[in-house]
Parts: structure tokens; C-alpha cells; sequence
């Protein structure tokens, strides 16, 4: 796949209005995930976390089967070597509008699917960890929007544009108060001592459905994730870390800036645990 | 007038692309301002703070000669009518991107122009002033967007989405510290014992044009505002308070919620110091 291909409401058109609430002001949420043999992976447990995301901002989210019909429709356009591995980003936004923040009293909201290659990630990407580089862009406290995956990601855009060498595959993202929240693409969890930990999401950071799929299924195992706050210094005393996300699934995290992190087979162990096939 | 009309990159069309970064991040910046008999009011001080902008999000901002010619192409396409009175939006985003956050490494910025009818104001507003509500929604501090006028405007949605009762013209919007920092729409300012002061905008809020002029026209007069910050009970007991932007201008604050506040003459003898034309 060398094009990016997109629809907007169940149409191959090639564009969105500039009076789009997304457009505008950020107003809407997405969720990224891996089609695979022509169907979409984890698909209801996106589908929830985008029916959660649009409620928390207000918005009603397009009923499954909307999404699916056009989905569908969308599929069938794409060549037989993109339905088999690509990615596909899901957008709603809460539709068109006038001028103004004031969110329309009866607004019908924006589907856009966009189907984009899988990134060429390296092999040894899974078999030796990634260097994460620890970001100086901050994440604000906003309880509000917090967990969700908003389109307002400035903080984010920003963080990201700080990785300049190349020798890092992502970035770290702490708050305020120097607590370490997630990966700039991604969630992270560390292993300590046997327990697993991963940070709260409740004052900012996305909650991804990766992130979900590994509490999920420590829960099943009796060995419940610890959700507390991280320090840089949890992790840099951590037996391993692992960053998450639906597009490169889980991976080892073997630096820290310069500081090497334990590399053990966790990531490898828990991907058939996730049904996460890495190519 | 009665539709919007929009102009992307200097050309007529009705769309853009949902990959662009404006859409996928409310990755740009926009600026409000009134169109009046074919000028754009206060364009040199809107260009400077649309170039500051941008800057502080490293886009470099397309040149106020670009700007000019592609507003030039789109009010040649305007009734006269239009032309003389309406409200022009200008968008400026990172252009378009590939998946993920990384800005890329060359892009084109997106110049949008949005041409809406100006809202038909009750005179009233301008002669007995406004009432404000409180909003629950708070602001977060994030000190490197702060001031910028972002497409990241979720919280000033979930704010406005408060406003139910016709009464109110607009909200006040608080920080997390119960900090006043702006209305959802505007600046704010009071006069206490002959003083005048706004809240700072370093944490959180937009630091508007007509913000700008007014700070500029009290330094000419050898009585700088206080910069600041400011209570409810400041607001409450103040001698007067204001609202401001570009495009309803100056007005007079008469409630916040159900407390009068003093209303004078303030907003209605700063108005022609500021050159501001209302209908």
C-alpha cells in the first residue's frame, strides 16, 4: 500500500468540511487498530472505548452498525494486499457546525475511516526492545478529557517532534508532577518484584485498548495489574518494562535515554496471551 | 448572507483532506476577526499574533503576503453585501501528514479562510450588557500552549456546552486553583479604585487581539493594566467588568449569575478609543 485511502460517511469522497467540528476545534475522538485478513483486531473492545470517549465529551456515537456497513463499503474498494495487513484510523467527530463553540442543538456526527500501510518496523524491533527518550513537553491535569482519545493532541505533537535521533523509537511522557504517565504513541506497564503496575490515567494520558486487553487478562490470570503512580525512578529500577499500543502491539523497552532496562521475554510471552500477530 | 463559505489554500473547494494535521491533532492555530467595507480590522496585529502562534508550535507561518493574496482571490468570489459586513475566520494548520504524531519533516502549512455572517447582536447587548454564568468546566494549566489560540479547544466545547439558559451570553472560565482566567468566547477585564486589571494567560487561555489593543491603548495613556490574577470575589466586587473580542467588541458585564454587578459607561467609552465599528 503507497496511498493513504480515506471515507467520510460512508463515501469515497476526498474531503472534510473546514466548518467540521474536528476540524475546528478538536471535537471528536478516534481510535487506530490493525486490519488483519479483512477484519478489524479487537473490534468491540475499540467500538466500546470510542462509544465511552464520545459520551464523556457529549457526543453520540454512530451505532456499530453504521460503522460497520461503511466499513464494509470501504473494504471493498481496498486491494486484496491492504485488506490483509494495514491500519485502519476510525475519527468521529461531532459533525458540522456554525461558528462558535456551542456544540449544535442537532448535529449528525462525522465518520471518516482512513486505511495507511503498516509501518516497516524493524524485526529486531520485537526481539530487542525499543529506546524510549524521556520527552521535556509535560502532560496538563485535565480530569475532564482524561483517558480519552481526543483529537486534541498538541501536547503530544509536540512531545513527539522532540525525537530528533534516531536511536529512540518513542517517547516518555511525565506530568507536572514528574509522575511518568505513558509513551508519547502509546501505554507502558512496568514488572517489579512479580507485580505488575501501569499508571493512573485519570488526570491525563490516553487509555488505550491495548492497555485494556493486558488488564483484562491479568485480571483472568488472579494477578491483578497495580494502577499507581510512577516515578522515573520505578522505572529505571524496574525487572522490565513494556510499552502497548494496537498498531505495534507490546513491546520491551531496553533504554531509557542512555540507561539500560532489563530485557527479559515479556513482551514475547504475552503477545500470543493478546491474539497479536506482529506480521 | 446566508451560507459559509471557505477558501483552502487559495482555491474554492469544499473540502480537506481528513489527514490533515489540523483534522487528525488540532494540530494549527486560527484567529477570528470582522470584515468591514473589504478591510480585514486589525489584520497587522491579527498576522503578528497568528506568526507568534504558530511559532510557539513550530509552524512557520505562511507570509502575510500569501495570506493577503489568497483573501483577495476569496472576496473577489463575495456579494457586495458580504463584503462590507461579515466575519472571517482564518485557519492556519501544520498541513498535511502521514499516520502518527511526528510532525513531518517538510509540510506545507494549510491556509483556510472562512467567511460567516455576523451575528445578529440585540442592540441591547451593546447599551445594558451582558450576563455571565460560571462554568463548572476548568481550565488546565499547561504552560506551553497557554495564550495560543490552538485548535485544541475542547474545553472551551464542554464549557459552552454548559450555557443552557438563554439568559446568559456567555461563561467565565476558572482554572483548576479557582483562578478567573477569560470568558469561553473573550478576554475579561474589571476597574477596581480606578485600576485596571486582567488575569495573566501564562498557564492557561487565549490571549486575544482586542486583548492586545486594549493593553496597548491603556499603555499610550500612561495607565497600564495590572496584569494579574483575579478572584470571583474580585469579579464580584469590582467597579465595573468587560469582556472583549474581536468580534462583538467591548462589552459591559451586568451579572454574573445572579449577582448584578455595577454597570457604567466603560465598555461604551472604550469602544471608539479602539476604533471599533459595532453594526
Amino acid at each position: 500500500m503507497t496511498t493513504v485511502r480515506y471515507c467520510v460517511n460512508g463515501k469515497l469522497v476526498s474531503g472534510i468540511a473546514p466548518t467540521n467540528r474536528g476540524f475546528a476545534y478538536g471535537d471528536g475522538v478516534f481510535r487506530t487498530m490493525r486490519l488483519l485478513n479483512g477484519e478489524l483486531q479487537d473490534w468491540p473492545l475499540h467500538y466500546q472505548t470510542l462509544v465511552a470517549d464520545c459520551s464523556k465529551i457529549q457526543i453520540v456515537c454512530p451505532s456499530a452498525e453504521l460503522l460497520m456497513q461503511e466499513f464494509k463499503y470501504f473494504l471493498a474498494s481496498a486491494s486484496e494486499e491492504d485488506t490483509q495487513f494495514s491500519i485502519i484510523k476510525i475519527i468521529i467527530t461531532r459533525g458540522e457546525g456554525a461558528r462558535g463553540y456551542a456544540p449544535p442543538a442537532v448535529s449528525e456526527p462525522t465518520r471518516v475511516l482512513i486505511q495507511s500501510p503498516l509501518p516497516d518496523y524493524p524485526p529486531e524491533m520485537y526481539t530487542h526492545g525499543v529506546a524510549l527518550y524521556t520527552c521535556q513537553t509535560r502532560l496538563a491535569h485535565q480530569p475532564l478529557l482524561a483517558g480519552i482519545k481526543h483529537l486534541n493532541r498538541l501536547e503530544n505533537v509536540l512531545a513527539r517532534a522532540e525525537l530528533k535521533d534516531p536511536r529512540f523509537f518513542d517517547g516518555l511522557l511525565r506530568d507536572y508532577d514528574d509522575n511518568v504517565i505513558e509513551a508519547v504513541s502509546g501505554n507502558l506497564f512496568i514488572r517489579k518484584d512479580g507485580m505488575v503496575r501501569t499508571p493512573p490515567l485519570d488526570s491525563c494520558g490516553v487509555a488505550g485498548v491495548m492497555r485494556q486487553k493486558i488488564l483484562d487478562w491479568y485480571k483472568t490470570q488472579g494477578q491483578p495489574v497495580v494502577i499507581a503512580p510512577l516515578s522515573m525512578g520505578d522505572l529505571l529500577q524496574a525487572d522490565a518494562m513494556i510499552i502497548v499500543n494496537s498498531v505495534y502491539g507490546v513491546l520491551q523497552v531496553s533504554h531509557i535515554d542512555d540507561q539500560p532496562i532489563t530485557t527479559n521475554h515479556w513482551a514475547k510471552e504475552l503477545r500470543p496471551q493478546l491474539h497479536y500477530v506482529t506480521h
